[in-house]
């Protein structure tokens, strides 16, 4: 495979990418090269980090490509940093922490979040990523192993792992910044640089200088700000919703023996249920392809090609749906914190089915209840801890003053009610 | 239609739209947002502005969408200043003026650049534009006249044209921002602010003020930039190059009778040659549909789908192409002022089909040369006028004495040579 | 008097300024450029914003003018917003606004915080600020008489007040975002913008709608980050400290009837106990003129060529707390929240007393205890209003569920100890 | 000395200091931080880069302080770079690098450009910077001399010398990007990253790969931007003469017999014609003070503190033209490419000597022509070479086509003429 040209090529060996975000990024080489040049990783370029959150933030179509080469980035500055504090970090661990974050996100497919459930009964992403992961290591005979260790949290040094997955992983550092930047909700960039030059580590664990306390609450309030500015915006549930309903009715369709438009490996996911053990054992093939390459082979465009040529549907409910996400006639949408009145909700059903001329359980994809819920900061998940110049060791939620700790820890819960406008 | 989610709702009505390049946009209103939500309209939020640039800046995603939203608002900013400097334009003129920026490049193909000669045997997307402006003409009863006199030169008032359509339009200052800020090539970012501020109105023409030189300097140094680095990349053309491969294929397989899967509106534009007066005057219907529907129903979403399905193609020709553009394997290429030695073309044409075991002739899908044209300022078009202090006019390439005039009006061309790593 | 170029001067009328935060500011015109115009405003060019503070943050010389004519472009974007949301304010209003702000801060002198108690007997420049406006009112005939209303809320619509001094003024808007832009604490910027864009009117007061909650939460975690990362940075307060104790010497040693190098108008202030009466009722005349005019004769330039020359002073005390701020070896500083132990510091200043042979009571130069305190959010002040769509109002600390509302509105006292290495 | 606090301190060793500019900039350390702490370093603190440009762009109070640390960050970004591409720098040549540059504008005084021949009687400031550098290589036991000789020249690997000192070096990138900035003339900003990434070493010499032609172009188009719009900007020119003519005239009211307030070092510098051997040889001795150490103990503080007190002058033509400064009410300045009319000079002398009731040759103060003179890019200096990919090397100006070459190395020279508005 070459990859010579993905960027603005320099006489010297090192490739240079240019990020909208940090300028430019030095290209990883050998083995984290490989893996970018892979196919399965390329096909990150086809999905958008956000999913349909650009109906609302024009800007906000980058892809988990850009985030997940922009982690890799963060994730060589951290341990820059981390080295000139003291601690050594082996140019193999250095590898297989660029490796780790490169495919921590391989396995989200097409609108991710809101597809998990409606098109892959619920196989989550995390058990794909580890599924391909697995496969791409006996592919690479081996060369993954200490990166799947350190993802999985089995590796001897813990805040290797910590630099992957916690709460104040470069994951998290990347998606927070590059959304903020694309959304162009400005108020949301977070100072990644500032944020790293703080860390160090105590007793293996990845921890925060006393001095960094402020940018801390910084983060956790910019945070909190994209998730209801952005995450949890009611017109970007509104849009997911839609498309949860468009894929259900496809497959309704389907299983009840019609025929639908769709590229071969997408009409494969619509009309078979599908099991975890496929991706993991790899134990049923369909033409020639296993789970994996089959969901390798799907991306953003799929969807909307098919969603596009299914207006044309001939059955009401799928063809309505799908008008109303092309066009942006999106269901109304409203947010409480208790759950809503029943009767309402049954009755609305009624007056759009009665309206659109369908029974009752037709008018349940357009007019429903949901829930979602948000953690500001889950004390349940590695935590962030900061690290004081007497070597004591606090919570961020013990050691700031200002932030209300039972309300960063709450699981805040909100209600949404559905409805077309008549 | 409902756009009430489209932006981030304010409680009074005035909507706003968050940007990246510009932060707060004033969304359109009346006419101009009824065009706005039309899905015709909506339809360029899935085609990208830059083509297949994201194949080198991954960043370049952003969408035509996006770009227009952003002319409408550098227009309004150019009313706001030429208004502040004592020229009267009337309420109607703003609007019309709105509209024309808003529909000046709604006739765009997902890969339009490329894919107009291949696709669309020739129909330029300005002449779809026309033709769609004057189906919503009819369709909003006549509201868009006065913007498409503005856009055709019609209207008798010349400055109002040139913001639209100019060397210094709002056009090439939004595209030249944003392609810059999006592909991270930074140095393309050009100070429209500053331009917008310098420009004024001189017997009915759009000038630059004497003060503004440069800074319109600086502006075409940036676009000539822009162009080496990023509009005329090596990578980008190869990429371009191998999806004309593609159609051409594609269509040329349904020619001799193949069935190929693509969605039923690209379909038609593969297995149909189409003239421009099948836009204008929608004689012909296909399945229902005139030629301008049917183009509206097709996006990037469409190109990539039948790509990616095309992988599997049992025509060996169209399978490698669409597998070397999946993957990222892109065909060498090599540039030069003069055109190529064609034995050399012929010697490697030869090679490859021996190679791949096909004949001389497929094998000039893999192997082929190509030229490319560009004006840095292009003397007979609309030209950039500097008004100095005592009423003179002068042509930036006669008042910029650090600009070399004959290079700056001189008509580059560069020919390209494309083959296989073998 | 003439500023024609005091900016880059366009050929239409209105005055443009460059300024490195917003960009292109448009100047004052009418009183509000004469104001501008005046020697004592022009004075301002000569007073940093942030006193001492460039000794830590060499990019912290910003000055009280940028400041000033910042908060001037902030105060019409205001009115701007808020006359968009349908509440009416008058050319007059509007001209007293600008007025009001440009002159809120015209009372300041040399390194303010820090002289007002050493150099200016404790008259504060609150006091100093209204006697200017007084009579720079009756050089102008009376015209900033409703400035000087709204300025002391003596004026009947209060939100107009609360623009000017409030917990969300322009003032506090601008010098956030321009100490953090100037000192590089990039996490302290505040988005200006989009707060300015939440402001609406609810029963003449000046309030926040709800969706600008988090907004508001941001630029309260940002004003906190601000005090201890940079107003309440320990070095700053000891540089603060050491010119505190320069002073007091040099009135000391001149009290005694010592000469001292120093320009006539600081000569003064050094040699004269001052009080407010003279600044109100200008009741003193010294060498012909009054402590207004005295006052204004004097800025940073006079302090720091004093220092210098002091540093050769023949008293020990003197010459080596100059050289010390000079030269940058400032005293050492330690803080904490309860008070120190006496003992220690008796002790300390028994040991410099010593080694530097000087007398305990001059020793306390060197070693002393000082405290400072800060309110993250004074409920006791203006407060800053939250207005929810049922037409509720709420004030921040209470509809802000993550803001911790017992320490925001505490009263943070933090102690402090400095002393010499020796 | 104790340096402990200039910056934000990180439990770890390295200091670290926020700059508006670049952000986070790592401290030099070993004899590269004892002359940053050096008192004659720290005076860097208190000499505006930009002199009196802040009276028409009120940012541009950024220090030579800035500037030095800013430059010297740049030039690790070099050498970083270059190492990266294969050629070897010591350690040794590393740190002489450091102190080249750190020393390299070491010999400015207050307004430097300015004042050189009216209060230095023509001692440049290079020949000041070698004299405080040799001075200083005594003090510090020879330790800068590698640094003097790459400064000289006399260091026998070439590309050292042309990182300090060439068309191309780190002080012209970081004052460029650095004035830009702070002036807020947002379009001279350059990318300093990008530039640096393109450097290379062939033979021994600093040169620029031929992918980075484009920024080199656009960097010389900055350039003259910044020229034109900021450092030649007339107001800017019209100030510096009043203030040119103020010292000239204290001189000779000095010289006449009468006294005059002044700090003694200014003082000494007033009253005495200097040599260029005074500073080399430090031959004489003032008040027990060498040249070099009188030269030290100057900065803009001086110079504002006695322009203010002159403002009282009983001689009107130094009380005119301290108030002029001031109040900020300049002469007029006209500009044009040829000399002026001497008739109407002489004319314009005689009515300003029979308005202000002096001889017409102190009229000279206000009435009075000059020249400055500018080249885009000196092709007698170190040139910009560019390195082809088959090892060619072209100069910029061949290089690039756009480029005018014939102007690019035209000296430029601007008369102007100066009169008061009466």
């Amino acid at each position: 495979m070459d990859l010579t040209c993905i960027m603005t090529s320099f006489p010297h060996k090192q490739k240079i990418l240019n990020d909208p975000v940090y300028g430019f990024i030095d290209m990883p080489t050998g083995i984290n090269l490989e893996i970018v040049e892979h196919p399965w990783f390329q096909r990150l370029r086809h999905i958008r980090q956000l999913g349909l959150t650009f109906m609302v933030y024009p800007g906000a179509i980058h892809t988990r490509f850009q985030h997940v080469i922009g982690a890799y980035y963060l994730i060589n500055q951290a341990i820059s940093e981390i080295r000139k504090k003291g601690f050594d970090i082996s140019p193999a661990e250095e590898e297989a922490l660029g490796t780790a974050i490169l495919l921590h996100d391989i396995g989200h497919g097409p609108f991710s979040h809101a597809l998990e459930y409606s098109l892959l009964d619920g196989v989550s992403h995390e058990v794909i990523s580890q599924a391909i992961m697995q496969k791409l290591n006996g592919m690479y005979e081996g060369k993954l192993s200490m990166a799947i260790d350190i993802f999985r949290n089995q590796y001897h040094r813990l805040f290797l792992h910590q630099l992957i997955s916690s709460q104040l992983d470069m994951d998290r550092l990347d998606y927070l910044k590059r959304d903020s930047f694309f959304t162009g909700v400005s108020e949301g960039i977070i100072g990644t640089e500032r944020i790293i030059k703080m860390l160090t580590v105590h007793n293996d664990n990845l921890v925060v200088e006393a001095k960094g306390i402020y940018s801390i609450e910084k983060f956790l309030i910019a945070r909190r700000l994209m998730y209801w500015q952005v995450y949890l915006h009611k017109t970007v549930l509104s849009s997911e919703q839609l498309l949860i309903k468009i894929i259900k009715r496809a497959r309704q369709l389907i299983h009840n023996g019609q025929s639908l438009f769709a590229p071969p490996a997408l009409s494969y996911f619509l009309s078979h249920p599908i099991a975890a053990s496929e991706f993991i054992s790899e134990n049923k093939v369909f033409e020639g392809k296993t789970a994996i390459e089959l969901f390798n082979a799907i991306d953003d465009n799929d969807i909307f090609t098919s969603v596009k040529v299914w207006q044309s549907s001939n059955d009401i409910v799928l063809s309505t749906l799908c008008k109303m996400l092309m066009e942006r006639r999106l269901l109304k949408i409203e947010m409480q914190r208790n759950s809503f009145n029943k009767d309402i909700v049954t009755q609305q059903k009624k007056e759009v089915a009665q309206h659109m001329k369908i029974s009752e359980e037709d008018a349940e994809y357009f007019v429903f209840t949901e829930k979602t819920t948000h953690y500001a900061y889950n004390p349940d998940d590695e935590r962030i801890n900061i690290l004081h110049k007497n070597d004591d060791l606090q919570d961020i939620s013990e050691a700031s003053d200002i932030l209300n700790i039972s309300v960063l820890s709450k699981n805040v819960i909100k209600h949404f009610f559905c409805y077309p406008k008549l």
